[in-house]
């Protein structure tokens, strides 16, 4: 029985873009874990209905279904020991609070109207509709002014910034989940946004770089839709 | 020959508020070696000049003097390695930065008219003139809107409450140097505004009563300006 991870997918299966799957694709990588993505859009709960969850990513591992990317990701560092990914340290923690609570808002209200247009057809009423319910506005007007947001983006990207001038990676000399964590935001931007988020001389770039190169270039070969 | 620490002090001598002298302290009691602290103010920069630098912390560990507090942090890690800080991981690099670049600014602009309050009187002229040009308005104008500021602040916290949340420490089970990094910005807060910074009933509060009782309450005894 093959591994599956059950994916966000926009209109092209393979159009992978949610933050929480890509994660756990560079984790089962790191780990050297092969799997099959299912592709899975927002308005399809029915599928998930095995899992007990609404949202994927949802793991099936032989007998074994996990969801919620954190959990998946502990069930992968205790079942699979090795290449340990560095979870269980509360600075590994704040890494991840950081991501979801700094990095991925600061995205959110630029590239939310982008996410729209990458989306499969089937999923944009039920994105605009619960989005705008969320927010409080239209998608176009919570991505407005975006050049303002960039740069408040870019400046609340300091501490990752200044850390990555010091260390290749956020787990030192090789990548580990904190890199994981932190990536698969900017992979949410790469694969839905044109418009890259970072100028091409922050050395948060120069990491990017670095990732997208991993595993045999898996992160640089997936489709995106930012311009070359 | 004692260990010495050179630290900032304000108009009494034990009173010692600069996070980055608070951060040594409590590297040195983690450790379990003892120091003298000798108090300097802002403006006998000539009594720094055998270190060659114009700032606090200095270390004088026997013939060997260290300036800069991230340098005196690796210089214990390296010459005590006995109980361990947990420096050298990038982590714990990416909470030094969000402490200096996120914690310390957001207080800033909330305290920095009750440090001048604090301070020895010597150094207020000094004080203001420096940070004035630093901030392009007066002292008490960078302080003001302080109720706003309490808010963002709070909220900027988020990652940190959500680590806490999970974790006693971040450290984990017990603290570790990145406690002692952003404990020490409360410390600085607590020694020199009377309005304390946190709601009572937020996590990072009963963090923070856990971080002001440790080595015997150390950082509890000391001189502050916080309304109890």
């Amino acid at each position: 029985m093959p591994r599956q991870l059950y994916e966000l997918a926009a209109q092209a299966d393979d159009h992978v873009f949610s933050p929480y799957c890509w994660r756990i694709r560079l984790a089962l990588a790191h780990k050297g874990l092969d799997f099959e993505s299912v592709p899975w859009r927002m308005t399809e709960k029915e599928r998930l209905a095995f899992s007990g969850s609404e949202r994927v990513p949802v793991l099936v591992d032989g007998h074994t279904t996990v969801v919620d990317s954190w959990e998946i990701l502990n069930y992968l560092e205790q079942t699979y020991p090795e290449q340990p990914l560095g979870l269980g340290r509360a600075e590994v923690r704040f890494v991840r609070h950081w991501t979801e609570m700094v990095l991925h808002p600061g995205l959110s209200r630029m590239i939310v109207d982008e996410v729209f247009q990458t989306i499969h057809e089937k999923d944009r009423a039920y994105f605009r509709e619960s989005r705008e319910k969320l927010f409080g506005v239209p998608l176009e007007e919570f991505a407005a002014n975006k050049e303002v947001k960039l740069e408040e983006f870019r400046r609340a990207l300091s501490p990752l910034r200044a850390t990555l001038e010091a260390h290749d990676f956020l787990g030192g000399s090789a990548p580990n989940v904190s890199d994981y964590l932190v990536f698969s935001g900017l992979m949410w931007a790469r694969c839905t946004a044109p418009t890259p988020v970072l100028a091409p001389d922050d050395p948060v770039s120069r990491w990017r770089e670095s990732m997208l190169d991993l595993y045999e270039g898996m992160a640089r070969r997936a489709p995106c839709r930012e311009a070359a």
